[in-house]
């Protein structure tokens, strides 16, 4: 199936928006409320449906445990997934806590540093090692996500150790663009973006 | 100017690139370069620009310093914003630190915590305070954004508070969904989709 990345996106979300919709025992939910929680048009979400050929709509919407269900098994989003993170500093040991990947189905399975110093100061159950052994583990764990979270200086030579050691997905967090082969899917997250998206949408309200 | 989220979302980004490209001195830009940076199509990107009036298209492409210009321009992008962060745990002592905000005219001006420990432990250039004085001091510096990284239990309550301040625009990087009122604007990091849409798009691949 190929979709674009545009509807790929807005999936995710809807999927997320899902489980937060299950958290609050909402049972049936329209495409424009989807829309609205995921900050899409409707006219959007469904036509992504129709695309992944979702089913059941029903007068009071589509039943929302029955859609995340579709959606989950249309985009293997309900396989589970072992990930590892890069970089422990502030951001990478935040990463390491952050409590909804897991809910989400993603096992953090190891975290790197270079420094051995770090590994050992930092209290958690994930286990945690040295990057000389990022080959090794990536390949022995067969994990198929890296979360990057170096400096910038060292972000290109990590993405490009992850890429050799098998790795499949990076989500890149640090603040420099990573350059890897194109059958490897990355995505750099970017704060200045978000913050910048805000900046200009309040400023252009008045 | 009423601008759709999308259209405000990939213009972001490309400012975004056009910074990046700057730094590695090149000085026309096509869009579909620019598409592909962002990961847009090059019929929305030159859609985009169409809505926004961007001119200067020559056979080389977009000279790339007017482009930016424009954009910014129409965009309000140009003004330096301030900035607070709440909630200095990892996550946020990681965003106290994060350069690239500064580099684009995001100024951090202030941190709070509702731990007086914490604030006193952090090394930082940025003034910290308790979340006790968050109403006086957001007022004081006319603070324009808020950047929220406190636990789950407490973010609607920071939310509520940075808005009650006079704060315009929200970046939430909890893992909880904030509610606000219609006209501050507000966005949700969620790493968890992000994940999940790269998991998604190499599952795909196959």
């Amino acid at each position: 199936m190929k979709l674009s990345d545009n509807t790929l996106e807005r999936i995710c979300k809807v999927f997320g928006y899902l489980n937060f919709l299950s958290s609050k025992g909402v049972g049936f939910v329209s495409s424009l409320e989807l829309a609205k929680g995921i900050g899409a048009t409707a006219y959007n979400v469904r036509k992504d449906f129709s695309l992944l050929g979702v089913t059941g709509y029903t007068r009071r919407g589509y039943p929302a445990e029955v859609l995340k269900q579709q959606l989950g098994q249309r985009l293997n989003l309900t396989k589970r997934r072992k990930a590892c993170i890069v970089g422990l500093g502030r951001l990478g040991s935040a990463l390491l806590d952050y409590e909804k990947f897991a809910e989400d189905g993603f096992e953090i399975v190891a975290g790197f540093d270079s420094s051995i110093n770090k590994i050992e100061r930092l209290r958690t159950n994930i286990e945690l090692y040295s990057i000389d052994q990022l080959t090794k583990v990536v390949k022995e764990r067969s994990i198929d996500l890296g979360i990057i979270a170096v400096p910038a200086k060292a972000v290109q030579e990590v993405a490009d150790k992850l890429v050799a050691a098998g790795i499949k997905g990076i989500l890149n967090f640090s603040p420099v663009k990573i350059l890897v082969a194109k059958n490897i899917v990355h995505l750099d997250m970017d704060f200045t973006s978000a913050l910048r998206f805000v900046a200009a949408k309040f400023s252009l309200q008045k």
